[in-house]
């Protein structure tokens, strides 16, 4: 941080300030020509994830008040903790949506802008209460699906897939709502988290269970039924070589699989493109799918343990 | 955060907010019937996981001071450090620990949890020079097994899989100690930050080391020899179907393997249910791998390579 | 974190402090004695991964000001912000480097060391704008291939691909001015925010592309041309067994693959050794390629699909 | 902070950490030895000014939300973030309580403290309405008597007169619960912040205005009418000379001025001993008085200017 | 700030937060009907003293980089650290602006608020490098003026003198600029710092030197002329009396002391009405002074001394 | 601290940063060409108010650790608190010194700097214990002193001429080492938060007293003795016109008043010029005294109360 006065000569400083300042100046301009970015666009601000981690984690509080909201809560205060706590989430959302939309509405529209803000929060916030019966079924899949659970409490409290799978149902409400950017940095934040990579488009039912989840990836057109179970580094993915013939990638179309009720898939599993898993399917380990299958289907690794050497 | 002037009439909020605190109430209600929380064990109060992340961080500055510990330490200044930043943990771990207590003791058993959470601070801290020395077996274990490893200390402040061993050891200390939900919240620290999900329960030897360590997963009833070294994205885990014919998973049982001394697993390796990875045996990358293999075993996946196709 | 009074007796506190503080002190006593370290050289500073968080999140702001740095700005404004936090992440960079160098190099050099950080400081400063216009091609490549990316700038705010890319080229650049203990730490805080671990020695050309990216593992010596793109869990690494036949690893030689310009890898590939993969090729999903192969390879697993089992 | 390399040899450090450390422990315990303090009653935690700054800073968001409460609050939301904190400053407060009440009640009636603390807690609540509605009369009667005031928000926000009754009125509370100590802690705080020392234990009547403030002193007994208006450097003080023959202070009694309704005292004046300012009087600045006076009357300095010598 | 387990009964919370609550939301419903305070204006916000008192220290950094900057600033970076801190500062100083404009203009007329902050903004920015000037010169004034003194680097870091005087020419501005409540702030960001009172409104000349300070008082329409020296205590008063028959305060009107080039006024001196003490005069301690003196005047107490009693 | 989208244009920001930035660089180009500020001098650091602080607070803890130090302290930890927060404190305070030192000794004597700062903390702090012992008999005497004193701890905790005496006496300390600034720096946070403002170089025997303090100033070279008591507002001054025929102020020389054993000296009380004020001596409230008074002195102000007027 600092150093002793010896050292502080002229001399010392062996950086050329105003050179690299000058240098950074010029690539931002090469930058901000070759993507028509004029000073005006260039002004725009960008929503921000740190202000986005703080209003997620303000919202786990009001969702859970006892068990992700303050220490020293108690239930007869709830509601004003509660309602303190949403209110100033709201707010802060509020802006961050205002920073959205502002990047791709015209400009001189503020009017238009805040307008369509606040309806955007005043929607969002009357599906909280939905959120969180959804959220408790997730609770109680993961209690039931975990041999080593010991309550619903500790579930909430320590489960990785159950930090993404709220906010993964938070992000997908703002990802509905027209807000594609906040649904993604509340995403990213989740992966950051937990290492559960689910894209704030894609439609997951009730009772979700995700365990240790590091290296899932669910991709944006994903559809996932009631009560499926997956375990860590399980991937519905698009499929390879989804770009025409120019070599530009094809974007938006439905490209991603479709897992019906009670599915399990297990660790490692990849399954590629529009293909649907037929309801009560399982899907083993390290299982490597591209085509559909029909309700019911058991997969597996073909001749797993087989392939495996000897001891010298 | 903050708002214009003109944008702040009445008409603007479109929220209502008591009406979603409403809901939300609602919402607590039913699942608080649902669970037969009564208002009484609704009012317990959770350990923090912010609280134990700060008691982790200090834990690791009594173990490692002049590495992990404050900058400006010098070695004259070591024991003085340690025992007042000890002495601070502990006193916040007796904290942690009267709550986990509380969620599963008689509410008016107070003088009995008090007694019971200061014996397990009083022999958590009794373990803690033993901790410090397995972890320095853990150490040299990865300067011994990566070759980009410069020197021991390198190890130490940059090599996550050390980072989770260290907080492995103290969590599996706390759920020995019959603190499972504190140990619980340790575990899922690491995690966060690492990549590397071992479970609190998992018994690990000496000279343990895991490289690179992402997507890692040791379940709660592994057992691990001496020596053992990990790759990435290795599952030591409990087989699937593993629950009964109602469909309700098994709990508690022995169902994840062991590894006896001297065994490498190479990176994706998955090995399910309680089987035995025999003596020095070697584990190929990607390997699945369900059964006993004995003492000296070198598993490799079959036709590796060969499967691959030809360039157009 | 406090009690309330009738629990602070005398004999609440079961923990023998002076008891613990005593063999703490001897297992480090131990550790030293084992690794030679005098007391003077124990007295030695290590960085800061704090320091260098700070560091980083600096240099990103200076490098991308509008869209990473601070709210407000504007770009009327950006020079004096960027020459400001220039500054200061170049004063602290400069002690870490102190402190790196001080570990490798005689005590009693303080002006050599003083100086040769010095000069490792301006020389970074000098390559920013070089790196600027090289992050400016990721973030281009990105965009292009992501078929769910909207702007290049919800690209530069969300895809953790791109910070694990801008943390690479900063340690990278490091690395390479021989200081590779920070340059390893800087790895380790994108691994930890990412689940993308690329070793700081990794070379690797211009618009490069990580998509999702948890379980990303790039090796030290590996090689990468341009335009080349890779999914979550592709392993870049050294071929197991390189240790010699005393059991000791090899350091230091070339054991990671070349990747050729325009080469894409699909997820959770494994390629190890130190094999060419030619131009233009493509690496299916959880390939395990050990050799190498020629330009324009389509490498697949076999039989994927056709191993699964039939529904019953 | 931090120092460069080669100042760090042993012989640098040129303190001698152990005897200064041994010299304070000794210290400690000669005090302790000729004030009793047991080890047991050492250990007695005691209030903590920080704690009472946070807890009243909550209390002035309590009493006036949309003046000193957060900045983005509206009207809808006044009453959630009222009862959110007042119920966390009462909790806190709880705390406080307890520690002052464990310094003179029996150690071992932990459950006698406790009650007490809630009871007084309770009570200070319950009186925090009628406290919001005698500053009101404050505000207006400073707004009233200050020419420069433009609005009673400006006077609320800025007028340090205002500040310390508005603490005064808080720590007065505390007083006549029986908690002396916090009420004396109260009091300093704004001392600090003010320059104005107002005993606790002063009874003050509605409709108070203190201009400037500055080295205002109101003693313990002091007794203040309705509409009473003081400058700064007032001293409402004990007499002089009110020790015993022994030299023994007495303690406890009424020492210090009755000021009556509508009286206004200007700065500087100097009022000391148990007498009575009658009712309308008006004290000029300087005055020294030690008598009582009837109401009506009008007391100036003596000769005030007359003294001044002549221009050379 | 926590309680052990055994106190938390429902009947341990003796307070009615919700009686409270209540009976506050009527207190406010009181002054606001009582003060015609709408919904809809008591709904503005109004200007932060933590906000004032950030930009306030930001400008004190603009003002004397090297001295009261940042701790590691070298000359070379001044600039940029100066156009950075500075364009903070006023971005910050804008939204406290419109905050105050917003409280005495139209609601309804955002984008003249906006225009006017905006002016006054870009002219307090524009007088700052004359501001700077001017302390210079009271800094000089300090050091000529204290026998103690021993650089001018000692006074600027050290004198609460000169940190009045520096905040009083900052808020003197912001008065002249028509912001009087954020004027008002910043002086009482000054008098809790050094117990110096300046109203902004006062008009003070260059080499002004206050020494010690607590007490002094110099009021809204002071005029004080170039190289004064004042001591702790001083007041430049109203006289008293100053309301109409009707005993409302006359408001507005020049009402304290204009004093002339040169004078000195020594601790306790108390200086009331409009008069004038004429260029070159000294001011002897505690004199009370109503009348004009003229140029060249030696004010002192009468018979100072002679009043004493002898020792019995 | 921002604003809505629609008043972000270009002409919206009407402050020419580039100007003001301009000029302020002119100003203090100015000031440096006047003072004869090379670059290479102004370059230096200069100590930091907020670190010493933050040193004044630890040190607080390390002489008073049940009662100035952390909350959660008990007896069996005090001595690893003290050992470590000493360590840490005399740490900062060494860089502090440095800073000092490199002000007025040649910059390029960086190991005699070091050296001379080492000897200072090392002196420093082999006088704590001593000074511990010291303020121990202050505390007693604010106990006898005051009627409304309950017990030392109080004193301790809420008295504002406690804590005025306790940071004088660390600032007298750093005063005597050759330490100026740095005893200044001190010396001034005391006159921020109690209004008590003692030059560090008075010196004041044990037993010292002052009652309630705002506005007591005591110069640099006053000597007090044993057992003296002050109140409010109390100077102890040079006396005026002490500057030479060309109006140079003398500096140096003593210049405060003697104050002998068992003095008592009441609120307002003028002192001024090198007298002596003789042993027991009372001084009245007021008083204004140029002139030594022998032992045992009563002396009052004359006719007080008797000046007064009647009422109309």
């Amino acid at each position: 941080m600092t150093f002793s006065p010896p050292e502080r000569n002229e001399q010392d400083w062996s950086w050329d300030l105003d050179q690299v300042v000058t240098e950074l100046h010029q690539a931002r301009r090469r930058w901000r020509a070759k993507h028509q970015r004029s000073a005006a666009s260039g002004e725009r601000e960008f929503p921000s994830r740190d202000a986005l981690r703080a209003i997620v984690r303000d919202l786990c509080g009001v969702l859970f008040p006892m068990r992700l909201g303050p220490v020293e809560l108690r239930q007869q205060d709830e509601d004003y903790y509660v309602g303190y706590t949403l209110n100033q989430a709201l707010n802060a959302l509020l802006r961050q949506l205002q920073l959205e939309l502002g990047l791709v509405r015209p400009r001189n529209d503020a009017a238009g802008i805040a307008a369509q803000a606040r309806e955007i929060a005043g929607r969002f916030a009357a599906a909280l209460p939905g959120l969180r019966a959804l959220i408790d079924t997730d609770i109680e899949a993961a209690y039931r699906g975990d041999p080593a659970a010991r309550s619903v409490d500790e579930v909430l409290l320590c489960y990785p897939g159950i930090h993404a799978i709220i906010l993964h149902r938070l992000a997908h409400q703002l990802y509905r709502l027209d807000a594609p950017l906040l649904a993604r940095i509340v995403a990213e934040i989740a992966h950051t988290e937990t290492g559960v990579d689910i894209h704030p488009g894609a439609r997951i039912g009730s009772d979700f269970f995700i365990d240790h989840g590091t290296g899932v990836v669910i991709g944006e057109t994903a559809v996932i039924g009631q009560r499926v179970r997956l375990y860590q580094a399980v991937t519905l993915g698009a499929k390879r070589f989804d770009h025409d013939d120019d070599g530009v990638l094809l974007k938006g179309n439905a490209r991603h699989p479709i897992v019906e009720d009670d599915v399990v898939i297990y660790a490692g599993a990849t399954i590629l493109g529009r293909i649907t898993i037929g309801q009560g399917s399982v899907i083993g380990g390290n299982v490597w799918l591209t085509r559909s299958v029909p309700p019911g289907s058991q997969i597996t690794q073909a001749n797993a343990d087989t392939r495996s050497g000897v001891p010298a």
